[in-house]
């Protein structure tokens, strides 16, 4: 964009700005900020490693409660926070519910962070 | 590890479970999603993005009203929730206050989000 050179060398009264750069459009930024508030939780980020680095990154219910500290239905509302936003996949096989990455949301979601405050 | 190679062959009752691996410890869980809850709302991101793409990654406060559409009371409440979270960095110059990309969190943040959710 050329949208700071456009205002170089103009007199702006009463003014700082220099630019109107959007950085990034409001659907991206809802997107986002959506898969962040799933994440803003030491539990869930817990899980969510938990998951990632059980064999297959699949994981079942009964694997999780022990290593977290909590109760199977708190680490249940965790986990459903996580499917329910895109970032795990839950399947239910007879007595337990297994857990899986989403394929691709959280590298997608770390480039995308990436991107957004890219300065290039 | 080899926890879950120590665990393979073994009678399991009564179970699914594979693995005792934690994924992440506490602190760095805590620290993640304290980073992901401030980056949890949509006019946050969008601030960030803001502030990123303006020359050399500064911008005033009142560079940043207008973009989000959104009264200077509120926008400078979000870039405070940024700032205490170590996202942005703050300078007061004169009658404007100048909001800066914190050196390193973001990419760092990015890389952590990664290396929690590699399998590997």
């Amino acid at each position: 964009m050329t949208t700071t050179e456009a205002v170089t060398g103009a007199v702006l009264d009463n003014t700082c700005c220099s630019s109107t750069n959007t950085g990034v459009d409001a659907e991206t930024a809802r997107e986002l900020a959506t898969a962040f508030k799933a994440l803003g939780d030491p539990t869930r980020v817990q899980l969510l490693a938990l998951v990632a680095a059980h064999t297959e990154s699949e994981a079942c219910v009964c694997d999780l409660t022990a290593p977290v500290g909590l109760s199977q239905p708190t680490v249940s509302h965790h986990l459903k926070i996580l499917v329910d936003n895109g970032l795990l996949t839950r399947e239910q096989r007879g007595r337990w519910a297994y857990y899986r990455l989403a394929d691709g949301t959280l590298p997608e979601l770390a480039r995308k962070l990436t991107s957004v405050i890219s300065v290039d």
